[in-house]
């Protein structure tokens, strides 16, 4: 059996973990031959591919990124995508199955291959841990990691100025990092997509904290909406179509904070830094029993089904069970949060 | 509600996080007084307390250790211990309700009193993941990332020097450390008490890795046993009677590596480093629920329950089942680490 | 001898550890009663002050920030300051001497005391390396580390996107901290306030890098000027009167090496996290030797003069001498590092 | 120019930094090929090379390790060695110059080289900072830090337990890195090689600190003899000729420690951690900066020369100025740190 592998969209710690173990089991567990597609389904497309013995995969578990490079490219694009020509060049790369390793958009795509009949698993990965199905992602932890480091040298600085600091962290659409991060390091409140807190309700715990001879730190995760604005980059007019942008989120809340407080209040964008790097050891963990549970479906020939995680086991669900709609914070995993806001 | 909390046993990066959000928990949402019990049961025999205001747990998520201090006094112990010494003891300390963080030890005796009509909850603690009725408990996350950076360290002196690396973590009972640091770190072998794997095997390991040019990378738990060997520090004639002692099993397996295969080989043990210092973010939240869960328990007078990790909810459990024997590292998990040894 | 100690300016890893340092070698060789001055000279001026027993300094040479808190409040500020009401307010404090721990701005003030006659001594404190006199100082280690950590990071988001990363970190008016992060992750390109590199040869750097199929990592210092342009922030429009403010030189490099190249460009901008945090461990033995070398100045009335490292020494020398205009990144030292610039 | 480079010794965090900075000077700025030699001296006798294009450095900056590898032959060994055979392997290999990185050995053997007439430079390496003639090398800041993570692990849990931790660190001639990281640690009594502290003395500070509710940390070199003993380990009939050994003397001191003064007392032995993965950015800059002047002198044929830490500046020494008997801790250096111990 030939196996390709490919990764696709925002790239994550882990990514050469799962391939790496993938390899290994694919190699010395079935003899498949294990085939490294780059770029995503761009090279799928392309038919730019290489082989992948286990030498290519050395010591790769706590190397961040992703050996076989990604890219947001869609299978279904009308530039050489769509399933007659993926099957064909499958057909011509000798490939008897996908291994597709992505996030939402990724999985959609394999997904539907597979229902057009094309041999594809799946292995679910999100640094955001939106995806239904599955507890976990890898990336996830150690965005986490990243995120409280950089919170607990910001506290000391914060204290030392009696300042207000404010953390935006990733999560356009879930505030899972932000909620973790902050629970972490002791965040005096966490403002996070689910949740529209009013401005006037930041302002009060940074007050409540701040009479208390301490240093408030908010978490804000990048897609918080305040109640009361629709769009409060538009209306502080900032520029917000495309990228580099100047300003976010993060300095918005900093600016409102400050105007509404009087408390001297910093910003600091994490960034990029969450997604790059070593994983921590836990995601190490997980991005290799995925690998091999991504190959023992394919070896299953169990197509359309992906790996996820339950509790301490490593399980298989339909990929469509993934994907309907996002899976957001809990109202009651914020106010277990919120115990710890404010005064 | 006036409630005691004591951490008994072996210390664990989390305690503090427990601490901590217990007494914010309690007093912002029950309105309760938080006392803390010091050292163990010893204090709560002593009548040895403190009171527990907000300003006490200030910034303790992030710190390892215990601020309460911890023994292994047991609470049945004839001098001042038992039922009634206690009984009478909470009632002069004006205590409604005692949280007991512990282990199996601890958990049991806690249990115990709380059969005895003692008005007890649990939480668990285990940086081996021994106890069973939970996925995790605190402190094992961050002795597994220790663990793995220690490892990260070796290989790179390993390969330098074309040595075998031997590693040994902690694990007297299970191998739960030893499977997750030594799959995260890419280890050639994995030793575990679980699993009585024959030193012949293992030199073939090492050899068939030496043999590809690698550096073998072999974490062993100090609980190991190989197959053939009842005892082997005692028949290697190493005291082994009480501490500090003069090496343990990592030297015997480094000895028996290097006599059997002629490789160059170097033992680490990693020892007291894998229970201080910070906790992982993933662990301070654990504990942070833990921590909340305990004093909802503890409001809800649901005497002899404990809190516990399942997916990714925090549940309560009868102490009594996390009691029922050590939570072993299952054959198939092994089975899995075992695919990446060796050849 | 009654001896004062306050930080003043912007926090810096390493000041807990001088004043414990301090605080210890006062009290054990010298029987010095210690006194901490808070928040800055502000704190002499309001006569702020509390005792400083040993056990107030425990543990904390591991510790971020400075448990006296800092300020820019001027020892001339006409509210209070001035030398008569600083001298008035030392006698009535009791204090024979103050050690004053800061950046430029605090030792100008200092050394404008010690001229005036009052008792004073200093302790150079700056994480941009820009004090002359002193090899070093503590703080500046910490800060690199830490942005260097971040640029490892960056390096394997960066590769898996095949995209240009820019980090923009500390250094308003010297690029040190450019200079060694960029150097210690192997930035390909680095900018900084003393070289008024043109965007067209950065443009070219980053062509080349991207060319030869790697991902670019460009370093920019906050106070880096492009040739032929005055204010790049002003031309852009971006408001840069006070702070918070959206954006700053990152960005702007950013856009205009994406506007040059056509590669995909990603600004970090590492921020506040650059100064907080746990110090080095070369940090903290600067920082304690710097400590201990002050409480001696003091011991011999050597008033006006400071502690300096001299390669392996702690020496010390005016105040004076520190202040004769910054100590920028000499030519040799950027010419060295342009070897692993670009092609 | 064709210029062979050989890393000799035990293996050092920044010998990879070297080799990179080395080959992109090499070829950037002198359009020199560079060569790697294998494993050694004994690369050089077997002339086993490989060619070091850029490509072959990538990314290597932060790799702990050597990517040449590394053995302890000595360049006049019997079977192969002399400067003859040398002299006539380089001609055959086509070397015009050999770049030596090594210690204390290995610069011996490369001055006896080049008095006899071959053309050779030196790059100094030792993680135990025991070197004349440059204020530090790399490898000794990693070392000191990776010590100091570990001890502030071992306070935390020492606190919790109220237990001495002993801490047993590299250094069998000098006690430099048990000084450094012990200072940044807070030990409360640091062990060196060349201050033969009586036990009574090490039992008594470690009592005071004990009485004062603290938990006592004891740093312990590995070549640490106490007064009134010639050799410890083998008066407790530990068995020492050869590795691996059991026991050290960390042990003996743990040993003697808790019989003396009853306060219960665990031993850590780092060991080949110190030695291992990513050098610290200050490593980094240094080793990069070492590579480069070792180039300029190879280009300069500055024969018997070595590169040297000055204060900020990269020097050239002769290679025998390095070898003039070690460079131990100065009695002022110890007495700086005493201040910090016991009471």
């Amino acid at each position: 059996m030939r196996v390709g592998m490919l990764t696709s969209g925002g790239d994550c710690p882990g990514l050469n973990a799962v391939i790496r173990s993938a390899v290994l089991h694919g190699i010395k567990t079935y003899d498949m031959e294990m085939v490294g597609i780059r770029n995503g389904w761009s090279g799928l497309i392309k038919k730019d591919v290489e082989e992948l013995p286990r030498t290519r995969v050395r010591g790769l578990a706590r190397n961040g990124g992703t050996i076989l490079g990604t890219s947001r490219t869609h299978p279904y694009d009308t530039e050489g995508g769509g399933p007659e020509n993926m099957r064909r060049n499958m057909r011509e790369l000798g490939l008897d199955a996908v291994i597709a390793i992505g996030g939402e958009g990724t999985l959609a795509g394999a997904n539907r291959l597979a229902a057009d009949g094309l041999p594809i698993v799946g292995v679910p990965k999100t640094i955001d841990n939106d995806l239904r199905g599955t507890d976990y992602t890898f990336g996830f932890d150690t965005a986490v990691q990243i995120a409280t480091d950089a919170m607990d040298r910001l506290r000391t600085t914060g204290e030392s100025h009696h300042r207000c600091m404010v953390a935006e962290v990733m999560g356009r659409h879930v505030g899972w990092i932000a909620l973790h991060s902050g629970m972490a390091a002791g965040a005096h409140a966490i403002l996070i997509p689910e949740v529209r807190t009013p401005m006037e309700q930041v302002a009060e715990w940074v007050k409540q904290v701040h009479d208390r001879g301490r240093s408030p730190l908010v978490v804000v995760a990048e897609g918080f909406i305040p109640e009361g604005h629709d769009d409060p980059l538009s209306e502080a007019g900032v520029e917000n179509s495309g990228r580099p942008r100047l300003g976010g989120i993060g300095e918005w809340v900093t600016r409102e904070i400050e105007a509404m407080t009087g408390v001297e209040t910093r910003n600091t964008v994490l960034g990029h830094i969450q997604r790059g790097g070593a994983p921590t050891a836990t995601d190490r963990v997980l991005s290799t029993r995925f690998g091999m549970g991504a190959v023992d479906l394919a070896a299953q020939k169990r197509w359309g089904q992906m790996v996820a995680a339950n509790g301490t086991d490593i399980i298989s669900i339909p990929m469509s069970a993934a994907l309907k709609g996002l899976k957001e914070v809990p109202v009651a995993r914020y106010d277990e949060a919120k115990v710890l806001f404010g005064r």
